[in-house]
């Protein structure tokens, strides 16, 4: 993310992690330990700020309150597209973000849907990309 | 890795990793903010150590100098196979080693293959995965 400015950048790396479907959500843990785990990414234009459903009570959602500093990478092994975000994360219970941002298609993961009382969202802010 | 005796965690794990080439480093900055970039995986069978070729002075290097606790993760989502391992990594000079795990397709990356001076390995132990 060099040389070209911040509107650029947003864009060269929203077309880069475009229909990337998983993305891989790195931790820092209590012990120091790095941890990650599969994400479901958004459809929706990556405009600088990345969403994730997640549960409440997860265990990322602690540790991101204790260490908001997270990596979302994403792999594309097919076109060998491999993408490195840095950023910090925190919990997101706002009803109506959850609304906008909700697919059915989740409803595999959150069974209850819209009414399941633990949906929530990570929201990422992006600081630092590489490709 | 819960309820099986480490051999057969090891075992699990070496069969879910196989076959994935690339695998995402993620290391922590000394600024505390999370990088990960993509490593070439080793074709030999994980028996609970993994090892990447580096150059002795990349940035990586220095970063798991300051804070050996790492994580790498495995995406094949053409399966829909998504691994964590978190781990301890440093930095291995040994020629032996280094001849021993070498590949020429790596000359894409070393050009200077085993004659390259700056030439290494990250030997990550494995300390905890998730699938």
């Amino acid at each position: 993310m060099t040389g070209d400015t911040p509107e650029q950048n947003v864009k060269k790396l929203a077309g880069l992690i475009k229909g990337v479907k998983v993305a891989m959500l790195t931790t820092r843990c209590p012990d120091g330990s790095l941890r990650s785990r599969p994400m479901l990414t958004q459809e929706a234009d990556f405009d600088g700020t990345l969403w994730f459903f997640t549960r409440a009570q997860a265990p990322k959602v602690g540790e991101v309150e204790r260490h908001e500093q997270v990596n979302v990478s994403y792999a594309a092994p097919e076109d060998e597209r491999y993408v490195s975000v840095s950023g910090t994360a925190r919990l997101v219970r706002d009803p109506r973000k959850i609304k906008e941002l909700w697919n059915p298609a989740y409803k595999a993961w959150f069974p209850q849907g819209l009414d399941d009382p633990e949906l929530a969202l990570l929201r990422v802010e992006a600081e630092r990309a590489e490709y």
